[in-house]
């Protein structure tokens, strides 16, 4: 930590200050010299609230150097994290991976028909929602366990893998036997006590970026996770809030280089969600591959202008076909493949 | 709903848009001139998503154009929601409510201070969290039950009335033998199955404003627990995301008067967690009860300085004192006053 | 400056990073510790860019700690600037001023009429464009030259100063005759050819916040005007742009009690700016003068539904009169007054 | 238009809003059911200001349905526009057009050697600033015309088109006999008098998207200068201000498609001010591209390390070297090619 006095700083507020970060565990280093006298903390104390420092009388401005996640950290696996699942698909490594499927499952002849074009575009695993985080109070709320029966016997005749969202820790046990991957929607991503228990359990979480989510706040979150013992860990960049009202979010690709240098984990793109509009899911996959991604996760429904939720940002099945055939030629150009 | 359709629209694009909203329970009335025809879809279907419309071939626009809440609206209560605690604390009314008090319970030493300070001050409600949402799996998490002990004692010795965070639903039956209010937090703004659940129960609640949520956003969220039965609810500004970092958040008073127009709840402001600076906390604390706040929810520490958890943004127990005096005179003005 | 070398930074990394240093005229203290080396830099530089740092071999962090602006900053003048108007009137002092009128002159009788009830309500200034900067080409663009002698003659009569909005620099010299206070707008605060200009005039400035300008920004705004040595300078918060759309823009509130720390300049809040709809305008004057605000520059018009600009935001005369009513009574409560 | 009436409004109310739609030029349509009332205005008045209605009296919502801007919109042109520069080069067909260059013009060889680079990778615009806009007034402003020549001189000797940013109306003329294209920069993407000017210059224009406007309001800066009969008008995402600061900005990719549906225009993407960190700058680049993006900005300096701006968003040569082979790799996914 370094902390720089106001010029006009007295002994007394020097030596408060300098006894605060003695207390926390710092060595302090003086420097002076233009007036200004800066503190240099050496040490890495277990935590501590920078701001606390920022407040105290005599303090110009008081700065964190070390990131406060570790676990997370690129330098912690510079080759990168590589999660093999049970039927060998590798996701972290030179092949892109393909997630889609309808925002929510809503019938067997749905699912299935959602599994088999997923499969036949070339896609990995499939999407679908059992448990809905929905806005409003009156909309549908998702089919339950139901849902996820439905999820795994479709999963199990095409051979995708399953991938949906987990939404409070009641979830999580009931979930297991039916499904391959947690998903941590946006809304999720700072509910500590969720991200804590999918810390303790065996099975690959992939983890997105809240609206409102700062870079370093998606990698806190992740080191939730990491800490408790969990280390199948994927980040999603799904589009965060600003003024722009054309799209339902802007989709900030610049995420996903910035991630892949800052973390070791595999690092998804979902342009479904990043702008809400299916003409621009397309070009926005692109981008993110282009940009650096390990894998997409999208929104597509056997028939769109029929789903029951999230239909103005599903793919056409053939929508998909022709997007996974562009990405096939795109990812050789960063130096990866497409299945 | 309104939907306009592009000029070159054709009369199968028309026929298929009329289709769909008579299929959702609308009646479709048409309007056209200078080449660009409207349907206006009259009715009240359950639910229906606008965006799903925005995406038809043939569609220039679609707009919603009733608000999607029904309970929180104004026109429900037009004369507006009063609550009344066990002791005769009514929230809602002609008085200013004030919360305050540590952001965690650390010791009961600490907590019985804070609640004989909050009192002395003139405070209704003492507020301290026992259950601590944390961006670092490193910081400090909160004392527990024993917390919500302590501040059930404290309350009794003082005659305060408790108000705590409550995080998760696992965690309201336990909390329901020692406080008087559950507040929710922020990050849980748009956790709707914790929100359905205080719609069950039967003591009152204080939802959070959202870093990222809109107003209609919070409105949504306020459905959720009005539609489980619980009235007795109110509303709180605490500081939106936005790209200015001097503060901790952008607190934006001007949605205190806006929801006072929009929905019968009371509405409170926490400057706290709003500038995030304790300097700023009292011309913010003014400056929300200026803008029509029924109340309002601050941070304060016997000594900040040594506190756990956002010492930064709490008060020391004179400045309450100074602040209270402000809020004595400046109430008048707006036609409310403080005890 | 501190620039925080990578854990795994080398000897030629550092050395690199101290000669630039060196070489833009710091004096560089080493410190290091934990294996992390961090390199001091004492000296005020004219200028350098940190981000230059930032992305040097071994380098983990970068840190400006000196603030940009010199003349700005409340220590040059501890005691705050105060303005002294041609007519006796101060601004900066104890009384908080009023500066009140239509978006647009619009014609003799509209801006004779506006003069007479914003005197009459209590107001110092009479504000009023001639030159509209407008989104749209279509829309109308201001009287010109024959507003602003319009604006002199109704403030000759009424006693009024005039404050208008200059929007670029050929129009400086015209307008010096028949004004008391230019006005740049947001739009133009980082038109820096016309800030440097306006720093060799010799009439006080009234510099809005642009709407995506941080605090920071502003003040750097500020050093242009004061270097060229125009000393008489107002800054005013309108609204910054962020994702809430209920609301023209969101009040940035906090920003007023953070300038009045951070500059000795007076600062205006603009709550017609600041919301956009007429119904909130009081509660954000309000909120601003018991945030701390200098003065008030707000929207009036004599009939707003017929207003050829901004109708939707101006208060009606009446609304006027109640409004500075109760300023009058609140400013006590913050050591101002109303005249 | 259309205005959504409260459902309770009463007959005057109703009366006054049709009273003014009347006025304004627009034929009023009633539709009623449900007890709310919606009125649909047919036509398309010159200009008039929805939030006028939104606060009259009894209305509860009010919609402008028409896009305000006519030459910019799609329809105008379904087939894109092109434009030729003089040595053959064209703008908005197949060919993805590579701009780049230093930030400013600092010596002789300085921008001889960016050219040759330039021209080296494959570009066919040499951009670099003259006149710089600074955000503090103690940086370094540019060369101004002496800058200007040595742009043409360079341009000759390689061949390559000159692209560089005016500032204000009165540089116009004098950039004229040296540039091939002017450039407006994000600060001035609202100063519409300049926008004015450079809509009655016959040269092509390039026109930044601000740091915080909307894409509606990027199409209506664009329609000031197309209504003074300029068509040669391309422009340009670099980013947006938001809540997140790792990068400089965050770069909206999905304008680019947004914008390529929405307006004839050729759209270009500028990485470098899109992040402003060079190691970014190259998978922007290609998820620009590949996001549909007509051409490329990008900062590349002969030595970045030694730029007197924006050094640290600048490219190494071999950079832009690298990129640029990459680019003719992907453009042929999305059916574009380089040259």
């Amino acid at each position: 930590m370094i902390v720089v006095m106001q010029k006009d700083a007295n002994d007394e507020h020097i030596q408060a200050v300098i006894e605060r970060m003695v207390e926390l565990g710092f060595d302090v280093h003086r420097t002076s010299g233009a007036g200004q006298m800066m503190l240099a903390g050496v040490g890495t104390p277990a935590q501590f609230d920078v701001a606390e420092f920022q407040v105290l009388p005599g303090v110009f401005e008081a700065y964190r150097i070390s990131s406060p996640y570790k676990l997370a950290g690129r330098s912690f696996r510079p080759d990168g994290t590589k999660i093999t699942f049970p039927n060998g698909v590798v996701v972290g490594g030179d092949q892109v991976t393909i997630m889609a499927g309808p925002c929510s499952v809503e019938s067997r002849d749905q699912i299935l028909l959602s599994a088999q074009q997923v499969k036949a575009a070339g896609g990995q695993f499939l999407r679908g929602g059992a448990f809905k985080p929905r806005s409003s109070p009156y909309s549908f709320q998702g089919m339950g366990i139901e849902g996820l029966k439905l999820l795994r016997e479709v999963g199990d005749i095409t051979g995708l893998l399953i991938i949906t969202e987990v939404m409070e820790i009641a979830q999580i046990e009931p979930m297991l036997p039916y499904i391959d991957c947690f998903q941590v929607g946006a809304r999720n991503m700072q509910n500590f006590n969720l991200l804590r228990e999918l810390g303790h359990v065996r099975k690959p979480v992939l983890l997105k970026r809240g609206i409102s989510a700062t870079i370093e706040e998606v990698l806190l979150s992740a080191e939730y996770i990491l800490s408790g013992g969990n280390y199948d860990l994927m980040l999603c960049e799904r589009g965060i809030r600003t003024f722009e009202t054309y799209t339902r979010n802007t989709m900030d690709i610049s995420a996903i280089p910035v991630l892949k240098k800052l973390t070791h984990l595999p690092v998804f793109g979902d342009p479904s969600h990043g702008v809400g509009k299916r003409e621009f899911v397309p070009p926005m996959a692109l981008a993110s591959v282009a940009a650096g991604a390990d894998g997409l996760l999208m929104e597509m429904h056997p028939n769109p202008d029929k789903a029951m939720s999230d239909g103005a940002q599903s793919l056409f099945p053939d929508q998909l076909n022709k997007l996974v055939d562009q990405l096939r030629q795109l990812a050789p150009v960063v130096g990866r493949n497409v299945a």
